[in-house]
Protein backbone atom coordinates (compact mmCIF):
# COMPACT_ATOMS: atom_id res chain seq x y z
CA UNK A 1 0.00 0.00 0.00
CA UNK A 2 3.05 2.67 0.38
CA UNK A 3 4.17 1.84 -2.95
CA UNK A 4 0.69 2.88 -4.60
CA UNK A 5 0.37 5.55 -1.79
CA UNK A 6 3.36 7.01 -2.72
CA UNK A 7 2.60 6.79 -6.78
CA UNK A 8 -0.88 8.65 -5.87
CA UNK A 9 1.05 11.50 -4.77
CA UNK A 10 3.58 11.57 -7.67
CA UNK A 11 0.90 11.34 -10.41
CA UNK A 12 -1.56 14.30 -8.26
CA UNK A 13 1.73 16.90 -8.14
CA UNK A 14 2.19 15.68 -11.51
CA UNK A 15 -0.88 17.31 -12.11
CA UNK A 16 -0.55 20.27 -10.52
CA UNK A 17 2.60 20.95 -12.15
CA UNK A 18 0.72 20.92 -15.09
CA UNK A 19 -1.82 22.45 -14.02
CA UNK A 20 0.28 25.39 -13.00
CA UNK A 21 2.41 25.61 -15.94
CA UNK A 22 -0.83 25.53 -18.49
CA UNK A 23 -2.78 28.40 -15.50
CA UNK A 24 -2.98 31.42 -18.01
CA UNK A 25 -3.94 29.00 -21.18
CA UNK A 26 -6.75 29.72 -22.97
CA UNK A 27 -9.76 27.40 -22.21
CA UNK A 28 -12.42 25.88 -23.88
CA UNK A 29 -15.34 26.23 -21.92
CA UNK A 30 -18.31 23.75 -22.40
CA UNK A 31 -21.47 23.64 -20.07
CA UNK A 32 -22.84 20.40 -19.02
CA UNK A 33 -25.75 20.57 -16.87
CA UNK A 34 -26.65 23.92 -16.12
CA UNK A 35 -25.59 27.27 -17.67
CA UNK A 36 -23.27 26.82 -13.89
CA UNK A 37 -21.75 23.37 -14.81
CA UNK A 38 -18.94 23.83 -16.88
CA UNK A 39 -15.76 21.77 -17.88
CA UNK A 40 -12.93 22.88 -19.45
CA UNK A 41 -10.25 20.95 -21.94
CA UNK A 42 -8.22 21.29 -18.61
CA UNK A 43 -10.71 18.84 -16.58
CA UNK A 44 -10.64 16.26 -19.54
CA UNK A 45 -6.99 16.43 -19.87
CA UNK A 46 -6.23 15.90 -16.09
CA UNK A 47 -8.59 12.87 -15.40
CA UNK A 48 -7.29 11.43 -19.21
CA UNK A 49 -3.81 11.56 -17.75
CA UNK A 50 -4.51 10.53 -14.60
CA UNK A 51 -6.54 7.68 -15.74
CA UNK A 52 -3.79 6.50 -18.31
CA UNK A 53 -1.18 6.91 -15.41
CA UNK A 54 -2.96 4.32 -12.71
CA UNK A 55 -4.41 1.79 -15.65
CA UNK A 56 -0.80 1.70 -17.11
CA UNK A 57 0.36 0.62 -13.99
CA UNK A 58 -2.64 -1.25 -12.19
CA UNK A 59 -4.30 -2.80 -15.04
CA UNK A 60 -6.68 -4.54 -12.98
CA UNK A 61 -7.79 -1.56 -10.79
CA UNK A 62 -11.06 0.23 -11.76
CA UNK A 63 -12.33 4.15 -12.39
CA UNK A 64 -14.81 6.29 -10.43
CA UNK A 65 -14.60 9.43 -11.86
CA UNK A 66 -16.36 13.13 -13.00
CA UNK A 67 -15.70 13.40 -16.42
CA UNK A 68 -16.55 10.49 -19.47
CA UNK A 69 -19.05 8.52 -17.08
CA UNK A 70 -16.69 6.29 -15.62
CA UNK A 71 -19.10 4.94 -12.41
CA UNK A 72 -17.38 1.62 -11.44
CA UNK A 73 -18.73 0.39 -8.28
CA UNK A 74 -16.78 1.64 -4.57
CA UNK A 75 -17.38 -1.35 -3.54
CA UNK A 76 -16.27 -3.94 -6.07
CA UNK A 77 -12.45 -4.45 -5.86
CA UNK A 78 -9.91 -1.67 -6.04
CA UNK A 79 -11.29 1.63 -6.94
CA UNK A 80 -9.72 5.09 -7.33
CA UNK A 81 -11.91 7.65 -7.65
CA UNK A 82 -10.49 11.02 -9.68
CA UNK A 83 -12.00 14.84 -9.36
CA UNK A 84 -9.13 16.47 -12.06
CA UNK A 85 -10.61 19.97 -11.39
CA UNK A 86 -12.21 20.40 -8.37
CA UNK A 87 -13.85 24.15 -8.54
CA UNK A 88 -14.15 24.50 -12.29
CA UNK A 89 -15.31 27.87 -11.71
CA UNK A 90 -12.96 29.32 -9.46
CA UNK A 91 -10.18 27.81 -11.82
CA UNK A 92 -11.89 29.19 -15.06
CA UNK A 93 -12.38 32.42 -13.11
CA UNK A 94 -9.97 33.26 -10.81
CA UNK A 95 -7.06 30.63 -11.24
CA UNK A 96 -7.20 29.73 -7.72
CA UNK A 97 -8.99 27.88 -5.43
CA UNK A 98 -9.60 23.89 -6.89
CA UNK A 99 -8.31 20.96 -6.40
CA UNK A 100 -6.84 17.98 -7.92
CA UNK A 101 -8.51 15.13 -5.98
CA UNK A 102 -8.18 11.23 -5.64
CA UNK A 103 -8.68 8.44 -3.57
CA UNK A 104 -7.92 4.82 -3.21
CA UNK A 105 -10.50 2.04 -1.86
CA UNK A 106 -10.22 -1.54 -1.87
CA UNK A 107 -13.63 -3.42 -1.55
CA UNK A 108 -15.27 -0.09 -0.03
CA UNK A 109 -12.90 0.62 2.39
CA UNK A 110 -10.31 3.77 1.90
CA UNK A 111 -7.11 3.23 1.61
CA UNK A 112 -5.50 6.98 1.28
CA UNK A 113 -7.33 10.31 -0.05
CA UNK A 114 -5.28 13.18 -1.80
CA UNK A 115 -6.72 17.10 -1.89
CA UNK A 116 -3.90 18.80 -3.67
CA UNK A 117 -4.98 22.69 -3.32
CA UNK A 118 -2.72 23.83 -6.44
CA UNK A 119 -2.00 27.09 -6.17
CA UNK A 120 -1.70 27.54 -2.39
CA UNK A 121 0.85 24.40 -3.06
CA UNK A 122 -1.04 22.34 -0.02
CA UNK A 123 -1.69 18.62 -0.54
CA UNK A 124 -3.96 17.13 2.01
CA UNK A 125 -2.61 13.30 2.10
CA UNK A 126 -3.12 10.16 4.23
CA UNK A 127 -6.01 8.28 5.76
CA UNK A 128 -6.50 4.71 5.96
CA UNK A 129 -3.13 3.18 7.49
CA UNK A 130 -1.26 6.48 7.21
CA UNK A 131 -1.34 9.54 9.19
CA UNK A 132 -2.55 12.74 7.64
CA UNK A 133 -0.63 15.50 6.66
CA UNK A 134 -0.54 19.06 4.83
CA UNK A 135 2.39 18.74 3.02
CA UNK A 136 5.20 17.62 5.37
CA UNK A 137 2.93 18.76 8.51
CA UNK A 138 0.96 15.87 10.27
CA UNK A 139 -2.64 17.53 11.11
CA UNK A 140 -3.98 17.64 14.48
CA UNK A 141 -7.24 16.63 15.85
CA UNK A 142 -10.53 18.37 16.20
CA UNK A 143 -9.98 20.18 18.98
CA UNK A 144 -13.60 20.35 20.71
CA UNK A 145 -14.03 24.48 21.17
CA UNK A 146 -17.60 25.85 21.36
CA UNK A 147 -19.10 26.28 18.43
CA UNK A 148 -18.67 30.19 18.28
CA UNK A 149 -14.58 29.74 18.56
CA UNK A 150 -15.19 28.02 14.53
CA UNK A 151 -16.40 28.72 11.20
CA UNK A 152 -18.53 26.44 8.75
CA UNK A 153 -18.53 26.50 4.88
CA UNK A 154 -21.65 26.06 3.22
CA UNK A 155 -22.83 25.54 -0.43
CA UNK A 156 -24.40 29.54 -1.64
CA UNK A 157 -27.71 27.72 -1.85
CA UNK A 158 -28.15 26.15 1.38
CA UNK A 159 -26.80 28.94 3.06
CA UNK A 160 -29.67 31.63 1.08
CA UNK A 161 -32.65 29.55 1.65
CA UNK A 162 -31.58 28.48 4.94
CA UNK A 163 -32.00 24.85 3.92
CA UNK A 164 -31.39 22.29 6.75
CA UNK A 165 -31.13 25.84 8.92
CA UNK A 166 -27.94 26.27 7.94
CA UNK A 167 -28.37 30.31 8.21
CA UNK A 168 -29.73 29.68 11.96
CA UNK A 169 -26.28 26.97 12.41
CA UNK A 170 -23.73 29.94 10.86
CA UNK A 171 -25.00 32.65 13.23
CA UNK A 172 -24.03 30.27 16.47
CA UNK A 173 -20.54 30.03 14.78
CA UNK A 174 -18.15 32.69 14.15
CA UNK A 175 -19.49 33.12 10.68
CA UNK A 176 -20.16 31.10 7.35
CA UNK A 177 -17.85 31.01 4.14
CA UNK A 178 -18.61 30.03 0.84
CA UNK A 179 -15.68 28.55 -1.35
CA UNK A 180 -17.35 27.19 -4.59
CA UNK A 181 -14.92 23.88 -3.96
CA UNK A 182 -15.31 21.04 -2.07
CA UNK A 183 -11.53 20.55 -2.24
CA UNK A 184 -10.49 23.83 -0.47
CA UNK A 185 -13.54 23.49 1.72
CA UNK A 186 -12.45 19.62 3.10
CA UNK A 187 -9.22 21.30 3.18
CA UNK A 188 -9.93 23.98 5.54
CA UNK A 189 -11.84 21.60 7.84
CA UNK A 190 -9.37 18.95 7.84
CA UNK A 191 -6.73 21.03 8.79
CA UNK A 192 -8.06 22.91 11.63
CA UNK A 193 -9.91 26.05 9.84
CA UNK A 194 -13.09 24.71 9.80
CA UNK A 195 -15.36 23.11 12.13
CA UNK A 196 -17.84 21.49 9.40
CA UNK A 197 -18.64 22.07 5.62
CA UNK A 198 -22.24 21.30 4.30
CA UNK A 199 -22.89 20.75 0.22
CA UNK A 200 -24.52 18.80 -2.39
CA UNK A 201 -21.19 16.45 -3.58
CA UNK A 202 -21.03 13.94 -5.87
CA UNK A 203 -18.33 10.81 -4.93
CA UNK A 204 -15.89 12.50 -6.03
CA UNK A 205 -16.12 15.84 -4.38
CA UNK A 206 -16.01 13.56 -0.84
CA UNK A 207 -14.07 10.55 -1.39
CA UNK A 208 -10.48 11.87 -0.79
CA UNK A 209 -11.47 13.90 2.33
CA UNK A 210 -13.80 10.68 3.18
CA UNK A 211 -10.80 8.36 3.62
CA UNK A 212 -8.75 11.45 5.48
CA UNK A 213 -11.54 12.51 8.39
CA UNK A 214 -11.97 9.58 10.80
CA UNK A 215 -8.02 10.27 11.79
CA UNK A 216 -8.64 13.39 12.49
CA UNK A 217 -11.79 13.52 14.55
CA UNK A 218 -14.51 14.14 11.42
CA UNK A 219 -16.94 12.22 9.84
CA UNK A 220 -18.46 12.63 6.42
CA UNK A 221 -22.36 11.79 6.14
CA UNK A 222 -25.29 12.93 4.75
CA UNK A 223 -27.39 15.80 6.38
CA UNK A 224 -29.60 13.09 7.13
CA UNK A 225 -27.01 11.07 9.13
CA UNK A 226 -26.80 8.40 6.71
CA UNK A 227 -23.42 6.78 5.06
CA UNK A 228 -22.95 8.68 1.38
CA UNK A 229 -23.85 6.26 -1.38
CA UNK A 230 -20.95 6.34 -3.48
CA UNK A 231 -23.20 6.79 -6.67
CA UNK A 232 -25.08 10.25 -6.60
CA UNK A 233 -25.14 13.64 -5.69
CA UNK A 234 -26.19 14.07 -1.90
CA UNK A 235 -26.46 16.36 0.88
CA UNK A 236 -23.14 16.25 2.79
CA UNK A 237 -21.72 17.58 5.45
CA UNK A 238 -18.43 16.93 6.88
CA UNK A 239 -18.23 17.53 10.88
CA UNK A 240 -16.69 16.54 13.77
CA UNK A 241 -17.91 13.15 15.93
CA UNK A 242 -17.68 15.12 18.94
CA UNK A 243 -20.04 17.89 17.52
CA UNK A 244 -22.29 15.70 15.47
CA UNK A 245 -25.57 16.00 17.83
CA UNK A 246 -25.14 19.50 18.21
CA UNK A 247 -24.98 20.21 14.65
CA UNK A 248 -28.01 17.46 14.33
CA UNK A 249 -30.35 19.84 16.41
CA UNK A 250 -29.81 22.59 13.47
CA UNK A 251 -30.15 19.91 10.95
CA UNK A 252 -33.34 18.16 12.36
CA UNK A 253 -35.03 21.62 13.08
CA UNK A 254 -34.26 23.20 9.70
CA UNK A 255 -35.55 20.41 8.01
CA UNK A 256 -38.63 19.76 9.77
CA UNK B 1 5.28 60.69 -4.28
CA UNK B 2 7.62 57.26 -5.36
CA UNK B 3 9.52 57.48 -2.33
CA UNK B 4 6.16 57.43 -0.53
CA UNK B 5 4.76 54.93 -2.26
CA UNK B 6 8.30 52.37 -2.01
CA UNK B 7 8.16 53.46 1.63
CA UNK B 8 4.41 52.20 1.75
CA UNK B 9 5.45 49.01 0.52
CA UNK B 10 8.01 48.18 2.28
CA UNK B 11 6.53 48.55 5.63
CA UNK B 12 3.25 46.67 4.14
CA UNK B 13 5.83 43.62 3.40
CA UNK B 14 7.68 44.37 6.92
CA UNK B 15 4.16 43.72 8.70
CA UNK B 16 3.75 40.64 6.30
CA UNK B 17 7.26 39.23 7.09
CA UNK B 18 6.52 39.40 10.77
CA UNK B 19 3.02 38.24 10.32
CA UNK B 20 4.55 35.19 8.56
CA UNK B 21 7.04 34.64 11.45
CA UNK B 22 4.24 34.67 14.21
CA UNK B 23 1.12 32.92 12.57
CA UNK B 24 1.13 30.37 15.30
CA UNK B 25 1.48 31.92 18.06
CA UNK B 26 -0.49 31.73 20.75
CA UNK B 27 -3.34 34.87 20.37
CA UNK B 28 -4.69 36.90 22.78
CA UNK B 29 -8.66 37.17 21.03
CA UNK B 30 -10.88 39.61 22.91
CA UNK B 31 -14.58 40.57 21.48
CA UNK B 32 -15.32 44.27 20.40
CA UNK B 33 -18.96 45.14 19.42
CA UNK B 34 -19.99 41.24 19.47
CA UNK B 35 -18.97 37.81 19.60
CA UNK B 36 -17.81 37.38 15.99
CA UNK B 37 -15.83 40.91 15.98
CA UNK B 38 -12.68 40.28 17.27
CA UNK B 39 -9.54 41.90 17.69
CA UNK B 40 -5.94 40.15 18.57
CA UNK B 41 -2.41 41.31 19.84
CA UNK B 42 -1.47 40.79 16.61
CA UNK B 43 -3.78 43.67 15.09
CA UNK B 44 -3.12 45.96 17.39
CA UNK B 45 1.28 44.80 17.16
CA UNK B 46 0.50 45.23 13.62
CA UNK B 47 -0.68 48.88 13.52
CA UNK B 48 1.24 50.01 16.27
CA UNK B 49 4.27 49.07 14.18
CA UNK B 50 3.06 50.64 10.98
CA UNK B 51 2.24 53.74 12.56
CA UNK B 52 4.92 53.93 14.45
CA UNK B 53 6.84 53.85 11.07
CA UNK B 54 4.80 56.02 9.42
CA UNK B 55 5.11 59.14 11.68
CA UNK B 56 8.66 58.50 12.56
CA UNK B 57 9.31 59.58 8.48
CA UNK B 58 6.10 61.28 7.80
CA UNK B 59 5.65 63.59 11.26
CA UNK B 60 3.06 66.36 9.61
CA UNK B 61 1.02 63.60 8.31
CA UNK B 62 -2.01 62.06 10.37
CA UNK B 63 -3.92 58.39 10.57
CA UNK B 64 -6.82 57.09 10.01
CA UNK B 65 -6.78 53.74 10.97
CA UNK B 66 -9.20 50.31 12.59
CA UNK B 67 -7.69 50.18 15.90
CA UNK B 68 -7.43 53.19 18.87
CA UNK B 69 -10.13 55.28 17.68
CA UNK B 70 -7.36 57.05 15.20
CA UNK B 71 -9.71 59.23 12.88
CA UNK B 72 -8.64 61.85 10.91
CA UNK B 73 -11.10 63.44 8.64
CA UNK B 74 -9.54 62.26 4.90
CA UNK B 75 -10.28 65.73 3.34
CA UNK B 76 -7.93 66.93 5.85
CA UNK B 77 -4.25 66.81 4.68
CA UNK B 78 -2.22 63.94 4.29
CA UNK B 79 -3.80 60.90 5.33
CA UNK B 80 -2.43 56.79 5.80
CA UNK B 81 -5.51 54.33 6.04
CA UNK B 82 -4.48 51.15 8.05
CA UNK B 83 -5.94 47.86 8.05
CA UNK B 84 -3.57 46.30 10.28
CA UNK B 85 -5.35 42.69 9.65
CA UNK B 86 -8.57 42.59 7.74
CA UNK B 87 -10.64 39.04 8.16
CA UNK B 88 -9.57 39.30 11.62
CA UNK B 89 -11.68 35.86 12.42
CA UNK B 90 -10.03 33.92 9.44
CA UNK B 91 -6.69 35.31 10.64
CA UNK B 92 -7.53 33.25 13.99
CA UNK B 93 -9.24 30.34 12.87
CA UNK B 94 -7.22 29.68 9.81
CA UNK B 95 -4.28 31.68 9.02
CA UNK B 96 -4.93 32.19 6.07
CA UNK B 97 -7.39 34.48 3.88
CA UNK B 98 -6.20 37.74 5.49
CA UNK B 99 -4.64 41.21 4.50
CA UNK B 100 -2.66 43.83 5.17
CA UNK B 101 -4.09 46.99 3.71
CA UNK B 102 -2.79 50.82 3.78
CA UNK B 103 -3.60 53.74 1.60
CA UNK B 104 -2.53 57.35 1.79
CA UNK B 105 -4.79 60.26 0.66
CA UNK B 106 -3.39 63.85 0.14
CA UNK B 107 -6.51 66.88 0.69
CA UNK B 108 -8.93 63.45 -0.26
CA UNK B 109 -7.61 62.74 -2.80
CA UNK B 110 -6.18 58.95 -3.24
CA UNK B 111 -2.43 58.53 -4.49
CA UNK B 112 -1.82 54.59 -3.99
CA UNK B 113 -3.46 51.61 -2.45
CA UNK B 114 -1.52 48.43 -1.10
CA UNK B 115 -3.51 45.41 -0.26
CA UNK B 116 -1.27 42.54 0.79
CA UNK B 117 -2.79 38.89 0.75
CA UNK B 118 -0.08 37.12 2.85
CA UNK B 119 -0.20 33.59 2.90
CA UNK B 120 -0.52 33.87 -1.02
CA UNK B 121 2.09 36.70 -1.05
CA UNK B 122 0.40 38.74 -3.12
CA UNK B 123 0.86 42.26 -2.97
CA UNK B 124 -1.39 44.18 -5.09
CA UNK B 125 -0.22 47.89 -5.47
CA UNK B 126 -1.15 51.02 -7.43
CA UNK B 127 -3.91 53.76 -8.17
CA UNK B 128 -3.23 57.13 -8.33
CA UNK B 129 -0.08 58.28 -10.80
CA UNK B 130 0.73 54.69 -10.58
CA UNK B 131 -0.65 51.49 -12.56
CA UNK B 132 -2.00 48.93 -10.75
CA UNK B 133 0.14 45.30 -10.03
CA UNK B 134 -0.11 42.26 -8.19
CA UNK B 135 3.38 41.90 -7.28
CA UNK B 136 5.33 42.19 -10.51
CA UNK B 137 2.27 41.43 -13.14
CA UNK B 138 0.81 44.40 -14.13
CA UNK B 139 -3.32 44.04 -14.13
CA UNK B 140 -5.72 44.43 -16.77
CA UNK B 141 -9.15 46.41 -16.94
CA UNK B 142 -11.83 44.79 -16.38
CA UNK B 143 -13.35 42.55 -19.73
CA UNK B 144 -17.21 43.55 -20.59
CA UNK B 145 -18.06 40.04 -20.46
CA UNK B 146 -21.79 39.06 -19.76
CA UNK B 147 -22.81 39.06 -15.65
CA UNK B 148 -23.15 34.77 -16.41
CA UNK B 149 -19.03 34.56 -17.15
CA UNK B 150 -18.21 36.33 -13.73
CA UNK B 151 -18.48 35.57 -9.85
CA UNK B 152 -19.23 38.17 -7.93
CA UNK B 153 -18.47 37.90 -3.11
CA UNK B 154 -20.35 39.22 -0.88
CA UNK B 155 -21.16 38.94 2.60
CA UNK B 156 -22.63 36.30 3.93
CA UNK B 157 -25.78 38.10 6.14
CA UNK B 158 -26.59 40.37 2.80
CA UNK B 159 -26.96 37.03 1.05
CA UNK B 160 -29.06 35.14 3.34
CA UNK B 161 -31.68 37.80 3.26
CA UNK B 162 -31.05 38.91 -0.18
CA UNK B 163 -30.90 42.06 0.65
CA UNK B 164 -30.49 44.36 -2.37
CA UNK B 165 -31.51 42.00 -3.94
CA UNK B 166 -27.57 40.16 -3.84
CA UNK B 167 -29.27 36.80 -3.77
CA UNK B 168 -31.12 37.53 -7.09
CA UNK B 169 -28.14 38.84 -8.64
CA UNK B 170 -25.61 35.94 -7.75
CA UNK B 171 -27.94 33.43 -9.23
CA UNK B 172 -27.44 35.89 -12.74
CA UNK B 173 -23.86 35.58 -12.07
CA UNK B 174 -21.73 32.50 -12.34
CA UNK B 175 -21.98 31.97 -8.23
CA UNK B 176 -21.38 33.82 -5.40
CA UNK B 177 -18.33 33.57 -3.25
CA UNK B 178 -18.13 34.33 0.68
CA UNK B 179 -14.44 35.13 2.20
CA UNK B 180 -14.57 36.83 5.17
CA UNK B 181 -12.18 39.19 4.31
CA UNK B 182 -12.98 42.85 2.08
CA UNK B 183 -8.69 42.72 1.26
CA UNK B 184 -9.12 39.38 -0.21
CA UNK B 185 -12.70 40.16 -2.00
CA UNK B 186 -11.08 43.12 -3.55
CA UNK B 187 -7.95 41.83 -4.50
CA UNK B 188 -9.83 39.06 -6.52
CA UNK B 189 -12.09 41.71 -8.27
CA UNK B 190 -9.03 43.88 -9.30
CA UNK B 191 -7.54 40.85 -10.56
CA UNK B 192 -10.38 40.08 -12.40
CA UNK B 193 -11.77 37.49 -11.14
CA UNK B 194 -15.12 38.57 -9.55
CA UNK B 195 -17.05 41.20 -11.16
CA UNK B 196 -17.94 42.69 -8.33
CA UNK B 197 -18.18 42.70 -3.92
CA UNK B 198 -21.01 43.61 -2.12
CA UNK B 199 -20.40 44.00 1.69
CA UNK B 200 -20.78 46.69 5.34
CA UNK B 201 -17.61 48.03 5.24
CA UNK B 202 -15.49 51.15 6.87
CA UNK B 203 -13.33 53.10 5.19
CA UNK B 204 -10.54 51.34 6.29
CA UNK B 205 -11.64 48.25 4.30
CA UNK B 206 -11.94 49.50 1.42
CA UNK B 207 -9.93 52.64 1.19
CA UNK B 208 -7.06 50.92 -0.58
CA UNK B 209 -9.46 49.32 -3.56
CA UNK B 210 -10.44 53.00 -3.97
CA UNK B 211 -7.63 54.25 -4.68
CA UNK B 212 -6.71 51.80 -7.17
CA UNK B 213 -9.66 50.72 -8.62
CA UNK B 214 -10.33 53.84 -11.24
CA UNK B 215 -6.99 52.51 -12.60
CA UNK B 216 -8.87 48.84 -13.71
CA UNK B 217 -12.76 50.56 -14.44
CA UNK B 218 -13.62 49.64 -11.57
CA UNK B 219 -15.65 51.86 -9.01
CA UNK B 220 -16.30 51.77 -5.40
CA UNK B 221 -19.50 53.40 -4.03
CA UNK B 222 -22.07 52.77 -1.45
CA UNK B 223 -25.57 50.41 -2.47
CA UNK B 224 -27.07 53.41 -2.74
CA UNK B 225 -24.61 55.03 -5.26
CA UNK B 226 -23.09 57.61 -3.66
CA UNK B 227 -19.68 57.91 -2.26
CA UNK B 228 -18.13 56.69 0.39
CA UNK B 229 -18.19 58.95 3.39
CA UNK B 230 -14.95 57.67 4.99
CA UNK B 231 -16.33 57.53 8.32
CA UNK B 232 -18.31 55.01 9.02
CA UNK B 233 -19.50 51.28 7.93
CA UNK B 234 -22.11 51.80 4.78
CA UNK B 235 -22.82 49.41 2.27
CA UNK B 236 -20.45 48.89 -0.46
CA UNK B 237 -19.69 47.61 -3.25
CA UNK B 238 -16.86 47.47 -5.85
CA UNK B 239 -18.26 47.10 -9.62
CA UNK B 240 -17.17 47.41 -13.35
CA UNK B 241 -18.12 50.93 -14.55
CA UNK B 242 -19.51 49.24 -17.09
CA UNK B 243 -21.62 47.31 -15.51
CA UNK B 244 -23.36 49.66 -13.15
CA UNK B 245 -26.71 49.94 -15.09
CA UNK B 246 -27.64 46.45 -15.07
CA UNK B 247 -25.92 46.01 -11.53
CA UNK B 248 -28.21 48.52 -10.07
CA UNK B 249 -31.46 47.06 -11.44
CA UNK B 250 -30.96 44.41 -9.21
CA UNK B 251 -30.01 46.37 -6.10
CA UNK B 252 -32.94 49.16 -7.12
CA UNK B 253 -35.48 46.06 -7.05
CA UNK B 254 -33.92 44.22 -3.98
CA UNK B 255 -33.84 47.55 -1.83
CA UNK B 256 -37.87 47.68 -2.07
Amino acid sequence: MENKFRFAKEIVCQAGVFLKEHLHDDLDVVQKSSPTDLVTQMDQKIQDDLVEKILARYPDDAILAEENDLRHDIADGNVWVIDPIDGTNNFITQQADFAIMLAYFENGQGQFGLIYDVTRDQLFHGGGAFDVYCNDRKLSAFINKPLQAYLIASNASMLEHNHWGLADLSRACLGVRVYGSAGISFGKTLSGGLAAYFSYNWPWDYAAAYVMADKLGFVIQTLDGGQPNFQTKEPIMIAPKCKLGELQEYLRKGKG
